[in-house]
């Protein structure tokens, strides 16, 4: 049994890792923060969780005596918060899994770019958290920059054609589509519920923090900078994303050499489902679970090839990689505690 | 390890219960049966099953084959049709769990009435399986009829007021509400995305199946026949009960005398969640877990107390509660397999 | 053509006001007020008013100009606002119709008992703002106190039962159900999307302030003070409201005498559509209309009588009332501008 | 007045139809037909209707009776039907506007590439139905080939660039999201509430219909052919369609050049609302309206424009565009019986 804790339990992804955490076998949950409701037991603020767990919210003026009581600290801050936690943290033996932007990015100066606030502990002993393409270097990390969702998603979709380099890498678009569950717990104007449902919008269009995200993870397997378009949308659920990724096929490419690129790189993956060719995921086949579906197509007339796949954001997007990563960080089966049925319908 | 089987696995209750048997730690799963699906895999007639399962659709003819193969076999079928198979079972050693109506009446002739089907396997070795009333005689029953959903609900909200006869029982109204998932896989018209979503109605008024099941045990509480109005309602969401009940108090109740009879009938029980005096039950709050909420209310103009109880029909109303019934007639901690925590949000 | 202004534009009742009367053939809408939007445009605020309005959003402050210029002024905001604004044009030619509760009792102390604020304006020039009840008394009125959402939907489902004296006044239960636009624009936690959506819930049970505006109205038909149940729920959905009544008819009355005191007194009313005996109204089937619809049942073994009804609580339970009331006070033929089809699916 | 008469009036577009024409000043609706509900009032299959009409639905074998009473007969039957229905009227001085896809093609072989059958009426006096595009040829059309719904979206969104040449027509990928009415009023597994709910996929991916309909038209606008990737796909609502449209501008093509060209095709267009450069059109802000809203935006670093378009697919995708066909056709205001306000929330 190891002890994690949980700086910023009380947003979306941070309940979620505490759902997650409660049903892990290996870990006793000890600590969870929050700067806004601290003081509450975190059942007042998720009513879900009455009987469950007796945990106090804390302020993260707690953080040493936390880190004491810790081997693993997951953090669920904004962007900006995480990189004063690490840098507290640097001289202690705790490691950190961040499900925030302040530790995924190899140029800091990126994220400087992308995010507008500079960035205070750059050369960070970090490594990105998408246990598909970086099993290795997670295991031993100081610190863990747990992916993003929608860049989990992006990123997974493309990686086996650009590895292969069976695509023209100018040629990418990703049109992807979320769950508002992705946009946080605070209410808000276009979250609140008369204005969601039934309505659907595109948003961040050629601007979206996810963009860069997914521009390293691709242009690193390219062996080159690449760009792409990324698209986002809002899709009146709460829970999922699909990503729809278009791309044109270097000429004599055939179906047979997408597939078998797809099955190279994911055939062993515990987390990764091979829908096929012709298939067509969909994010309520992954609710609730840790896994990510993809299928494929290609259109003879164009020679494109559109990739799609699906995620629950919460949990493959967020907390569930975010155990993935722990349980692989901590030499545990890549699964431990997270064989989780996805909830249908 | 116990080796249990599904009988009619297609339908909404028959998949819960495969995902939660998949989780459960002490059964294995060995025999599935569909008669309009036998032949296709469990996971291409639920692609969320996909790579989680590889159990093939069997006909029920091959019943004999599979009760040689389990030691309990769950019944998930339309009313009717599981006391043919608890017949074929009667003198196998297989013991059995029904999802629907056939054995939950002691007087089968309550059932013809309202089921319009003669029932062909009265005077069964069978039990009420309502585990918070009826645990002991769950525990050695051959037959264990598990209770309805809004039942479920309704029956728990009101049990503790009218076994410490608290109320007036000539003015019980139980006014419920569910989710759609309870009227099945099946597509109909009035369930068709667009008709049901942003839309809400009443059915079932007077007539509803469920109101002699409410009856049978709140009259056997009572010591005395009684009578009681039940309307449900169809709500625009997936999963989910709420039973609003009202009852007039016997003069002079008060409302310690309200919250104490929850407390004494209910302060032990594992999946009973008192949420208290004023409370609000929210079926979000329970939604893929097995517990029942229950807060309550008195209107001091009228004397009368409104009882609210929330669950998740597809769990405690139906697939979780079967399960339930399962670690009770096997000895196994009452919780096994079911300690889950909702999905939120 | 009138000229016709809103005081509180921006909220839902003041936007679907601003639709309906930008339609009415009879009517120019002339200014319109927000204070926590003015300077505005209203389509800003609203972007599907895009093109249909170039209307500026004011500030309250501007009341003097804005009754100088309006025949009728709609007044929505929160409740008590409307009566300082009903005082200040008190010695003007404009009338009111207020959509809150403000001038909707004849007893201000019942409003300051459950508003909790105290009445500034009592023996107000005012009428209750409900056409199948009150339709003379709206013709000449100075301030009309639009009826409220709730209430509504009850009162007309219960007013032909009273009046005919067909049931035990001391046994009404009213079970309601409201989509969340009657919540209002503001963003809440418990509106959230992620939140609201798949989860049903009570809120305000014995305490909810549309009670005494029910009680007083039936209690004016009866002939005395009569007290019920009123509980309100939310439903996952946006617009509508379903009302599920429950009362004891007194002996010997038959299913034939319920039937004819709803036909004797809606069989003329444009707005009351009648389902009949059996029939289960669905707020889908109202939704954009001002129709109520109505259907009732009978339970042989209780004999008790259900009545449902449905309406839009936007249109019948706010701007479409109070238009079908300012058509009265015109003289104008009571449909006028509400010849509206429902919107399905 | 003229007299319009609707062949197969209960499927979604057609009970559109119907309450927009209910509505219009200047038509009467004689007669409706449905081959699966003859002999039913209208209100009986669509409730929402009770009270507005007294129709009854006839039999199509009623046709040569109902042409001899319409002015106009709308064809709302699913592809391959109303060719049919066009043949047995070619020497009617009967006018026709079909909401299929029958009569949209100038080649049929690509009709029958397409869809699958042979196509019965070649050389039609057809005409495609977007007024936008084909005004002038709509204005005397025997038949009119109303524009299909992802189409109107589609070809609307891009037909500026294309008309003045800023775009690579090798560039262009369509993604494009519906709500589910677009699939019609048959109950299906997919969309079966308790599936259909909190789900999101694609479908019909290089394969959907739609695809050779927008190439026919942008590439008319283009001067030569030109393939585009189109993909559906599914939202969890009910009305209303996204189209995000991308496409690689022409090298030194600036955004003023972009937004010149939506302001000179488009600024009087009645129904064509012009968001801007940076805007977001969200189909709530449409749904119930015969509107088109368009936003664009232009990707500096991968110098690529991404038109987003929304859509009622009922109104400006089927029934309203109709209608507008039939204004046109009449010599009526453009606008007339179409002013409508969107329901919001």
């Amino acid at each position: 049994m190891i002890k994690v804790s949980i700086i910023g339990a009380t947003g979306y992804a941070g309940a979620e890792l505490v759902k997650l955490l409660l049903q892990h076998p290996k870990v006793t949950l000890t600590h969870v923060t929050s700067e806004s409701h601290q003081g509450l037991a975190l059942s007042e603020v998720y009513p879900h969780l009455f009987g469950l767990t007796n945990l106090i919210l804390e302020s993260l003026q707690n953080l040493p005596t936390i880190a004491n009581d810790s081997d693993f600290i997951f953090i669920a801050l904004p962007h900006g918060h995480a990189m004063k936690v690490g840098l507290a943290l640097q001289d202690t033996p705790v490691r950190i899994i961040d499900l925030g932007a302040d530790y995924r990015f190899n140029d800091t100066t990126i994220y400087e770019t992308w995010y507008h606030v500079p960035h205070t502990h750059p050369n960070a002993p970090s490594v990105y958290g998408l246990a598909e393409l970086n099993r290795e270097a997670i295991k031993t990390a100081k610190i863990i920059g747990n992916a993003g969702c929608y860049t989990t998603a992006s990123i997974l979709a493309l990686a086996p054609l650009i590895q292969h380099k069976l695509i023209d890498t100018n040629s990418i678009i990703i049109d992807a589509k979320s769950g508002t569950s992705g946009a946080g717990r605070s209410p808000k104007q276009d979250t609140h519920y008369p204005e969601f449902y039934d309505a659907f919008k595109a948003y961040g269009v050629a601007t979206h923090r996810h963009t860069p995200e997914i521009e390293q993870a691709l242009s690193d397997l390219n062996g080159a900078p690449l760009l792409i378009n990324f698209t986002p949308h809002l899709v009146p659920m709460s829970r999922g994303i699909l990503a729809t990724a278009y791309a044109t096929l270097h000429a004599k490419v055939t179906d047979d050499d997408v597939t078998k690129t797809f099955e190279t790189m994911y055939g062993k993956e515990p987390f990764v489902r091979l829908r096929g060719e012709g298939a067509y995921p969909n994010t309520k086949y992954v609710r609730g679970s840790n896994f990510i579906d993809l299928g494929w197509h290609i259109d003879p007339r164009t020679h494109r090839v559109i990739v799609l796949s699906a995620i629950d954001n919460l949990v493959k997007g967020a907390a569930g990689q975010a155990i993935q990563n722990l349980n692989i960080a901590c030499g545990y089966e890549e699964t431990t505690g997270l064989q989780l049925v996805p909830m249908y319908p």
